[in-house]
């Protein structure tokens, strides 16, 4: 008899990006806060894509995603125009929200960020965190 | 008897504001498109403070402000850190909008930037342009 | 014997790009300033794509390029995760720079936006423009 | 005798900032990156006014500052047009760079955001972390 998993391991996904010019900073490289701006991007994309509920059905049902906090660690710097990949993946389903995981990887493979995202699943009327749904933690549980 | 005025000359006000890091570029100096953005802010403060109708105040009648158009001339550069004045003022009204010319001062009084936008005032609920209420024209026929 | 080409016109080129989500603003469709963000993205990507010239090989030999003036007209509204296109090319070439004019499309193929912009090419050394070298010339006469 | 002292606690220092229309996404509040230009701004502001020796000055002597890695916990969100406070000081010395914690307040006293930044000294030839030079550690350890 199977045991139950106690460590569910979910799917990573990968989106590619380009900088953009007006991505660069006075150091000529990627400034700090547009990475967060690069892994909510991945979120949207990979929401639709691979989750298959986009963020205007999320809006639809009156739902949005509000960020809780961020832990983020800068290793290797993105410079002007370079095509790197934004992998992101659930680390775990809180009772209101998600704890993702995030790895931001240079043109040449290496590591240009890492780090964990916590989002709360907000009632936009309300604008406070709900319990997340069946049907959005079934979309999610891949 | 007095004729009338066939060319009004409209109040022109000045907005305080400082050059943030994130709005520099790879060229060390503010990168071109945050100019529109001082200008909207400069509006922003300017409908609130002097014509005394803030965007949250048009926002609660149903109204936005879209841009039309815009021509901007970049004179000189603005620095990091720098101290800089938006002047703006009203050029002329339009059925359903205004034109409203700016002119952005480096700390040294020197031009940094000058030009003109045209807003639109939207209707909100259908996205639309719509006729200058008498209240607008009003408030800001100063 | 031929004539002169009085006239001539020059190649256009066309940049597909997405809509990131920090790009939204408070009316949930595409910041107006972010419109200036994405016709330099295109013409960094056609210049290193279509005019074999990238930014950073035009930085090697010194040069850069400032925005000396820019004229945008606002259509139809980018929206959430849209993807569109963003078509430039030269008008005119001027002693110093060049006058692009652009035109951006949404997913649906109808105008979003379209203007042109002045640039002038700047020795980086000086941070004055100068005149177009020939080898310059030559590559973005196609 | 007295003891050395082995916690140390360094003076913080607050700067007042005002929310631009370009800051605020599609919630209608402000971006979650744009906290981070914030705190950036802010550490801007008060290394001039208060360290006395601005960034401006550390990149004279060939130093830059990296951000090398952050943690932020969002509580309440900042409005449009809202007048906010940055508070920063640092908690400790690394050899090669600082830890800097943060508190971001509403204009009604009540806490947006909180949580720290570690910054390294960079020698911005090498663009390699450096040892904290003791002219810096000096103005820092106020």
């Amino acid at each position: 008899m199977p045991e139950k998993n106690e460590n569910p391991v979910y799917a990573r996904f990968v989106t590619e990006m380009q900088v953009r010019p007006d991505d660069i900073d006075l150091y000529s490289h990627v400034h700090s806060s547009r990475y967060l701006d690069y892994i909510l991007a991945a979120r949207f994309d990979q929401m639709e894509r691979c989750y298959k509920m986009s963020m205007q059905e999320f809006a639809a049902l009156g739902f949005g995603w509000f960020q809780r906090s961020l832990t983020i660690n800068y290793k290797r710097q993105l410079e002007i125009a370079e095509r790197f990949k934004v992998e992101t993946g659930i680390e775990e389903f809180l009772k209101d929200g998600v704890i993702v995981s995030f790895k931001i990887f240079k043109a040449n493979g290496k590591l240009a960020a890492d780090g964990t995202c916590n989002y709360a699943l907000i009632d936009m009327n309300t604008r406070r965190a709900v319990a997340l749904p069946q049907e959005i933690l079934e979309k999610y549980s891949i």
